[in-house]
């Protein structure tokens, strides 16, 4: 049980939880990439990973500005999306299907990150920390747009999915 | 490790993995209820708990029209989420810096039904299952309703926490 004094100490907390969701993100993504058999999962994975480590280097330049570095709170929602994660991956049978359940596990995941830059960045904001906001909006926004893809891949994989069986 | 062996057995999964999502949240809301102090955030909390009940009772008629009782498969997602709710509704600090970080909780929750209401509403409209997509978008409209409140009662809540120090 900790005190959290000002909103200042709240953004500082939500963005060490990011740190760690961002660090655990960062060894969860070479398995997703692995258990993808679509070429298009598989590189879309692959290149996530990349825009995650940029996510993080963003991460230590905020909180850097707020004379802060990154220290060890763990994100337990993120440890649960990642168990969750873990299960489609150990999840047998048609590959299609497989890529399916991966694509709704990566989707959990995206959607936690944008709901959190989200909530950081409105404290940002209220704070009028300028240059902080803009760059957890930059990352909001990539990880919007790995959203959006995710669900149009999910499309033609779902259509795939429905003939694997 | 289990094996999936078409989409629509893929659905089924989701959807008890959700009716175990709402079932542990069933528990929770009243908890964060008692702990936000800003008055429409409190009626927000309470409110949202009746509609879980609804979403409960819509994947157990969605589950029971493909021949199926909800099952006890643990969310481990959720179970995460929770677990980061309780440090929300454990944290000490002035009132409305604890609501700002509620708020910041059920948003990240929000995002998780988003994601996983979208995934399983994919697989149904795959599958032709009109009834079951119907009844899925229905909880997935609440869902994203819900968070767009959140995030209009952050701004006021932002500001009170901002001077709150």
């Amino acid at each position: 049980m900790t005190k959290i004094n000002s909103l200042q100490e709240l953004l500082i907390d939500e963005m060490h939880d990011l740190y760690d969701a961002e660090t655990q993100l960062l060894k969860a993504l070479p398995k997703m990439a692995e258990a993808a058999t679509d070429p298009q999962l598989k590189a879309g994975f692959e290149g996530h990973l990349e825009q995650t480590k940029g996510h993080a280097a963003r991460l230590e330049q905020a909180l850097s500005g707020l004379g802060e570095k990154p220290r060890g709170k763990t994100c337990q929602a993120m440890e649960g999306l990642i168990k969750e994660g873990k299960e489609s991956i150990s999840e047998k049978g048609p590959d299609a299907i497989r890529d399916a359940n991966l694509i709704g596990a990566a989707q959990r995941v995206e959607h936690y990150e944008i709901a959190a830059y989200g909530t950081a960045r409105a404290f940002a904001d209220a704070l009028g920390l300028h240059e902080i906001s803009t760059l957890l909006k930059q990352t909001l926004e990539e990880e919007a747009a790995t959203d959006r893809k995710l669900t149009e891949l999910a499309r033609r994989v779902n259509q795939d999915a429905l003939h694997a069986a």
